[in-house]
């Protein structure tokens, strides 16, 4: 049985990233394409690689019948999303691939994001959308909350280590590197190919970058305890991905052996043979997690190198798989590409 | 029924390309993975984009059962081609990828090549791949030679037009830019990052282009007499793509109507609208063919902008279409993939 | 002895390359840096690369006293710039960069920038800013029209050519390859890292560019009769330089012969072997360009290949050496830098 | 006055570095230069860039005459590098670029590099070549020995802060960050633009990186005790760079005031506002470093990053900075150069 999707936002990265995986999903069906500032034109307009493809076109959201609509993935931007969605059916089931219900603590929320929540009640209702730890909630919850890309990269790499308990907790350091594409199809002078190309540069220093709040709730969540991780982004010149290195205080093999227990039957996480450094490009345009483990030659200390494409397993990807299991489908359907390599 | 499949040369980059269409084709699979210098390995520790599938370990050719093979794809260097070629059963269904079959004339393989043929039966075998133009007989073949990827590129852009008479034949300038895996992945100074990266060149000044014997072989044979292009080829900063600029004389209107009658009914061509500049991005990591066609300020001249991945629509994703059609499946089979974009 | 000069649009590409040169130059001293909208701003806040320079904070243009000032750089966009030399002294010699005053009949520059110009009396006395061909009017002149960076590179290809009557003058395709900065720091989609990176594309089709009306003016001047190029110009992903491949009638060896003649005493022009392609990579950061002719395997028929920086050659560099020729100094001073490569 | 230099291993990017800076050098003269495998080539055959400079030709070691050098740089492969030395006149003044005599002790060296030294006598004689710290013994010394590129950004960003003992000497990790060029011109599959495009990866993971054995010897000279860091390099897709994350703990205001003393008068040094984070870019092409300091939300903890051009200041500018010390030439001769950006 097909189900039909609408996609709100469409006219984004992640929503064009949303367009092409559905589009070669055996049990979704593109019903409705929203984009408010583009509504009337056609995908193509907006993204000419889309143009073999037969899509609707693009609506405002107020003309989208959602009676007809199964699931609605939201790619809207970061607080318009709380608005929109409270206006939403209330037995519509979302996808929300913003940030704006991946904190469950109101005051969380109003710490990292500046302003209080417009939609606090739904904030409790929304389930965390990292699909291999909360697969049980998320198969039955309406409102899936997506994660940060750069918070999906870490938590594969860390939580099942503070699971197996064995990292010290206040030893943890997570220095990242992310493609351009991360910060969206945004006009800003640092995301110029003239001025990233040959660069490179770390940015939201000082503890400040918001999926820390992400971060905490989920380590702490997990450690019984309060966690608080130092995590370093940079840009790198790339359009798609992501590779965080994990610096960590534990026994490389035990590290090694925790996750490769947790991922075992994963069919998204692979781990590479141990001491091996994953390739970032050896995701690109998948729904994997790569993820290799070394030591250091200091007993005691280990690094873990995680790399995810930001756009597909970061976001869309992970929207799709969880639509999958909330329709009940199966969870890996229309997400078996292999990476483009070179 | 699914077909068994070999592949020839696994371990360059047009046979890990062949591994990523055929993992997600329906109807083949892959059977055997020759690479006679890296036998006995993991196609993982080869290329670990592949990690994630189960893949046969790879051999050398003398090891594979060919009696169990529907059809063998070839990827192997040139000039080696002609050799391993003949020592294959009679019988067996062969997609070649390298530059060994795709002159008809042994005299102009001479020329272009360097020596003489040394399977000047087996070359008058060979049907020229270009899916399109080559339908029924590729149907019927038993040894199809798959394009050059620059080749293609400049005769999706021209072969209609040839047809239809209506352009000036002496007067075709194809100004081509290619990305550096058209290459392969060959160690060479010119295609390091450090170089290739900020740079553009021309190379193959001069008309000693080995896809020239392509083109004379192909547009002489639609105009019925001699047609001699020019050809300029480009290497430019990206991994994958090919974009030809060709500048022409003759109406722009009646080009453009050429090439839409042309390819009207054609799944892996599209056509821009008129006026439209197409970007070789919007096709990467699909079988798709995007074109657009322009006029200039003077009356009678024309340019036309045929853009493809010369990894897949231009090697790997033709061989696989013209291995749907000579084993009787649905030519677009495996093939539907939407480009990664951005 | 030290001249004064000032910077009008500091805070662009054009302006930090001007303030890059001009801090290594032996004659010239910044007295003054205006930018309007970031007036206040030191330059070390819009460039963080010119942080070691010792340089005077950004002001408005109006705060500027321009007795101190012998010469005046001029980066600001087209159209304003119009006005803003209106307001400058009559005495005081200038430099621009923009579009501004580069075409001498008013009716052209309407034609191609679409309205009329707000000063045509000094449209008059303007002289075209190509330093090679133009040496002794500049010299003398006051004001100097910098030209496009397109524009330098195909004449740098061409005009000799013209002049020695060795090619078809209505047989003249110029086919350029440029780089991102050649845009300037506007936030344009197509210019975004994400979009830009392994991609390419024509722009400008159907003979639109305005860089036309440069050649338009130059090739027919020179010949003494109406020239009209075709001219299709492509973005790659690079962020400096220009690689114009010209395609021509005429015979390679009379092109060739004809060039070398015309630069054999440049410092700035530099021609490669016969046959040899220029690398764009070759001429990054200088005022070098560098030129590579090769025959076609048809008689009569030869590319020419030109390249250049277009931030340093095709604007600020030609700016330097404009204002070393009309300030008496040697034309070199402060351009000898050597191409940083790789 | 002029020297005379002469440059051992001329063909590699290191020496054509040093060429593209002496070139610019008010008293230095390129009278000789060597590469064995391409002796009687002209510099502009192996590096086109360079063939505007009117240089000699490229000959065998055995052909210089050392008699009219005053000093000669020696951009050799490590390990041949000994043998070439030991047979050059004992009192030739060299400064050598590879790696044969970074390290003091022997075992050291033989540790790191796998083989006992060949010249354990001139590893004794050679001096470290971080001309910030050595600048004395540089000035005295008759043989120096450049540093590592990956070994100087890390060593910039850490011996104030060792030396003021303002960090925890057992809790320090290095997470770099590093372009294509760092590997040389060597031909091997993971800097070919096709892989690294769009990619990024660890490499020399579980502490084998041979930097590691300067930054041992270093740390653990300044500390007076044993200092073991950990250092996990990516390599990026960049053509030249390094950028240097330093994890650290320890009070960021104070890191921050070590650093601002230490390099107060130094002009290669560029301390950031507090906070701010520095770009690799920014440095391009300069003998420049930058260096940002920030705090991160936990008390205690904070992060230093430094970054460089890695054939400039990196290696080929640092040999350059250390010949004018020990020519007596004012320590910044030739290398005032500011950055290419964009």
């Amino acid at each position: 049985m097909t189900h039909n999707v609408a996609i709100l936002g469409a006219s984004g990265y992640t929503g064009a990233e949303l367009v092409r995986l559905i589009a070669g999903h055996p049990d979704l069906h593109i019903a409705a394409l929203a984009a408010d500032r583009k509504a009337g034109m056609q995908m193509r307009e907006v993204y000419p690689h889309l143009g073999p493809l037969d899509l609707p076109r693009l609506v405002t959201i107020d003309e989208i019948d959602f009676s007809q609509i199964d699931l609605c993935f939201c790619a809207l931007p970061h607080a318009t999303t709380q608005a929109v969605i409270s206006q939403l059916p209330r037995d519509l089931r979302i996808v929300d691939l913003s940030a704006d219900f991946r904190l469950r603590d109101p005051a969380a929320y109003e710490k990292w994001y500046g302003k209080p929540h417009a939609a606090p009640e739904l904030q409790k209702e929304a389930v965390y959308g990292l699909s291999e730890f909360y697969r049980d909630e998320i198969r039955g919850a309406r409102l899936v909350a997506g994660t940060g890309c750069n918070a999906a990269t870490g938590q594969f790499a860390l939580r099942p280590l503070i699971q197996a308990g064995v990292i010290d907790l206040d030893e943890i350091i997570i220095d990242l590197k992310a493609a351009a594409s991360g910060a969206g199809r945004s006009l800003k002078e640092n995301l110029l190919l003239a001025e990233l190309y040959e660069n490179a540069a770390g940015y939201g220093l000082g503890g400040k970058h918001r999926h820390l709040g992400e971060f905490d709730q989920e380590f702490s969540k997990i450690a019984g305890r309060p966690v608080e991780v130092t995590f370093v982004p940079h840009l790198i010149p790339a359009s798609r991905g992501i590779l965080a290195t994990v610096h960590l205080r534990g026994e490389a093999d035990q590290i090694d052996a925790a996750l490769r227990n947790a991922y075992e039957a994963e069919p998204f996480v692979h781990m590479l043979p141990f001491g091996s450094a994953p390739s970032m490009k050896d995701t690109r345009g998948t729904n994997m997690v790569h993820i290799g483990v070394a030591g250091d030659r200091r007993q005691g200390r280990a690094v873990v190198i995680a790399t995810l494409d930001n756009l597909c397993k970061g976001s869309s990807g992970q929207a799709v798989q969880n639509a999958n299991l909330m329709l009940g489908l199966k969870e890996t359907a229309g997400l078996t590409g292999v990476a483009l390599y070179p």
